[in-house]
């Protein structure tokens, strides 16, 4: 599923596009369904987040299985994402988009930051928001929820697909996030996505320009061909 | 349905009554279902919104229609609407309350506040909101949310009556929004709305301030005759 | 149901721990569902939240019965309960989750404030929200809701045990708000669960800094006996 | 709130009208929300329910007090309500709309039926269905819902105003059922919607075998003033 | 939109494929969003439902126009498209989704099913419908539900593109209803789609028999070139 | 975590005790998430179901993958799925609770039926339902849905632990169906539950008759030491 490698390249441009123009990127490609619903990003102020997906997946939590005694020692599959999420990826948790209880808190969510995560999106609540909003780190979840993840959640496993906020992701899948949510792209057309979407990108600063001066947006968006020309025009004269 | 018009005069009261005092103002008159539900205000510093509606009404998309090439040229509907839509008038979509795609981005709202537009409201997600909350420009939506409208919504006509957020709005509806929300008056109602309004907000900004002297609520209100005479004497040693 | 009484030492504490914290210690007494789903905290600079449950009930509004003058005279539960609910403690009122109204508004929230209560949490809405988002006051709701509850609610009784964002609340139960939410902790066991989540909170603040020092979370979090023995030391040498 | 009784002319008349015809009637007098919204009838083949609401509550579960014992010995408030709610009344409970559990199952119900109640309304789950679904005896309730009561439900108390999907109902309030659902009608006008929907019934029989023989709606529903004289006049020919 | 006109041939063969084929046949045309959501047939035994969709159009209603007196004389949109939706049609509503209250009762739907209609779809509610369940006539709704359309509704118009079940549904689309729920298909295609389903069932007929004699899908389901072959040499047996 | 293996004896058991008895014995081990929500039993005449857990899960479709070409050839989780549940066991599918697209058809089914599965149970749609309820084979899902599952679906995996309208369900765990729903047992306890629940059952049944020959359920239910004497007479003589 992941010949393609997101060149270094291609993470600074998809730092510079917002998710919007992504989603009419993949349109064109057919993918219709790319943008995580019923999420919020947490610090307004945070970086932009751009990286492989790493998942994580809760399945209901049973009261047999899910006591405080599970987080202790190894193995278990939130604990072990948290340390095993790669520098650069952003860990994406499945959480049924149940956000009635957390699915982490401000511990792992620092600890996620030190090792140099790209960030997180959870469909599931996190706890301890009034500390992660602080956190110079984008952390996106389902809502401020303060119930430990035991009354809801059973980490069951890692980097199986999922679905998060009702969109499919696989692991290694490009995660983009900008102040209005998030957009998962398929991993083998990442590069040409983050192209496309720098030029569209372009085009659109050079519309809204227009737009505040005074221009209607018949023959300009979407472009009549003479708008078209006079955009390459204007493109060639900046460089 | 239109006889009426919204006096310039009405148009200054509505701007600084609260779209609370206006609910009980309308209760009054047997509309109890006026304030539209399940959006916000994305700017928050944004002026006060008044103005008739101009409608736009979205259907579901369907795959053979609502592709890219239907926004060219003219026609269609939502880009007429953006264009059409009078100075002073607010632009409310009816998106059927489903804000998991867009309705319009940071362009299309620019365009309208660049026409003297009063402002926006829909019921469906708008995208490029990181911009679009920057704008000097009361916009209302249901969500933030990145997909270009294709995916879900088709733009199907204007100036006809919708539903908005469970609200009936007929074209020249009066629509009010402050940073609580939205509130539709109906057109032949909106003068003698705004006058009742105005008195009444007069009313209660006179016992918010008694509240906070430590007055009880009982007698004050809803006001006892004593009360209501005691407030008469302050209005009149005002004038 | 309320023999044991909350000390002004835990009523200390408890402005120091966060609802997090109260959820785990709640959760190893059983206690899985302690966190009021669905509402948030208008001000977020206000004072933290502290107090004894005083419980309001609403139920559907009914047209012959729900008119502005039942609000006349004395004896509306409502209005009698912003004037009952004793100084220090919670004004709680269940509004069956129903937000699409209001349940209170800037003259009610202003006067619960100056008669000293600690806070007030509605599952229902709340009106005049950019007033009481003003004030330095704690005031949790299911949304910002302009029309008067006379269109969706009664006030019925107060004092009952009552459900809240779907949790029991029974009055004189403890309630405690923070900029994540509020927690309901059973009065018989208040004292004894603050003294538990200050001293947990310790813990978690000593945790927290170690992992931004680049710890890991294995073995520190939950703590081995090694780490467990190390914040002993930790603790002591503070002393 | 009770002064009018139900005579036993109109509750036979209640028997044969349906849910639909009462829901205009009520309309015509102001009430728009009399539907108990969300449930169904168990039994299909089961007689007509005619009785006065009493009432039942239940606020969320805590686990501590919700354990099998508390059923034990008397005064619990379900086990009480069963063996209470007086012969041809009907138990109406209040389940916050939450079926996710059942509020009775099929020893409850068989006890109500023996004891000659008139039927039983719950927006809450019921349990053992397959059972409950042979009694003869109108039962509804918002799904088949196998939980036991204690995983969600608190029983708290009876008698008292309460919601029922959606809708108020106070104890001695008229509840009607039929196949499609189930309708309040306040007491002290029961007797005077009775007699007009008897006689809004008989109407709309006339209308719908017209209808069969083929005639337009257009002057039959509502009638003009030659189609209400051509009803009297059969009416008349009947006596 | 509508050139193609259905053929007689198309119109029986449609009678007898499942919408479940129509959808797949559908999906092979890039159209995914064809099955009208959250509705059920109220007549099990009812004939098949084919037609052209006659639409009408509700939204919210507003109580100083929805009051009785709305439905006498000409001109009410409900009473006119019941008379108006020409025989062998498909009389669809669009009621947001709102299925709280009625969009029609059982003399309208007989006053429907008299004149020839095809049958009624609705994703609002129905009243009357113990008795509409008895009629030899397909109708599906989204509840069964008593109250009269004027406490939610207000009809605003008919024969525009409308929404249904979340479904776009325009003038002249083909609808089509079996006990499963209701297909909607675009009139330019729909002989061919009938042609395409009609040959997809006698398909999946033989599928069928050859999984109850026992074998495995694989190979069979979808068909292998060896197994397609096997069904060609059968069906040309047949002939 | 499946050393215990159901005995035969106990899978008789569970075929003649109710979910709702299930569900009451599973409380008393502390388990209080046990009944799948939101699905229902398609044929009300099938047999009952009583079966070890084979999973399935689907995460979101993504429409450069799911495509008609996925079921060709071997290796498509939900054909290898079918073809792979054991004789005796039954087929449980997480459709994340969404249900607007199928996860089978009348020809899986069949299929799993002849290869002598024990059921089905899904929390996402199905199609061909009118063929499936004439089946003699218990089938639980969420909707009649007849989309196919590439709409929404993707089959990702099979024999994981997973969610199923809101229950966790691991590999082995023992399901079983009655009319009202589905419960979940875990693996290691089945064979205890099922010996207690049908003791329960004996119980409730003379529970039953007793009440139907009009004895209070005061001291009865729950059994009072003498009721409960007089039952294990009652038992002895029966023996």
């Amino acid at each position: 599923m992941r010949a393609t490698m997101l060149s270094s390249q291609s993470r600074e441009l998809l730092k510079k596009v917002s998710t919007a123009t992504l989603t009419t990127v993949l349109f064109k490609r057919g993918l219709r369904n790319v943008f995580i619903q019923g999420i919020f990003l947490l610090n307004r102020a945070a970086p932009r987040m751009v990286g492989e997906a790493y998942t994580l997946r809760y399945i209901p939590a049973r009261e047999d299985l899910d006591q405080l005694g599970a987080f202790e020692g190894r193995g278990h599959p939130q604990r072990e994402a948290i340390e095993a999420c790669p520098p650069g990826q952003v860990l994406v948790m499945d959480a049924r988009r149940d956000a009635s209880a957390a699915t982490g808190g401000d511990i792992l969510m620092t600890r996620l930051m030190v090792r140099g995560a790209a960030g997180i999106v959870t469909d599931g609540g996190l706890r301890d928001t009034p500390t992660i909003e602080r956190l110079d780190f984008p952390v996106y979840c389902g809502a401020r929820s303060a119930p430990l993840n035991l009354v809801r959640h059973h980490a069951a496993d890692s980097q199986l697909p999922i679905g998060c906020g009702g969109v499919a992701v696989y692991p290694g899948d490009i995660v983009v996030g900008d102040a209005e949510g998030v957009v998962v792209i398929p991993a083998s057309i990442a590069n040409e996505v983050a192209a496309e979407a720098a030029s569209q990108t372009e085009f659109e600063d050079w519309v809204e320009a227009r737009v505040k001066e005074g221009r209607s947006i018949f023959g300009l968006y979407p472009p009549s061909p003479g708008t078209r020309a006079e955009f390459e025009l204007w493109r060639k004269s900046k460089e």
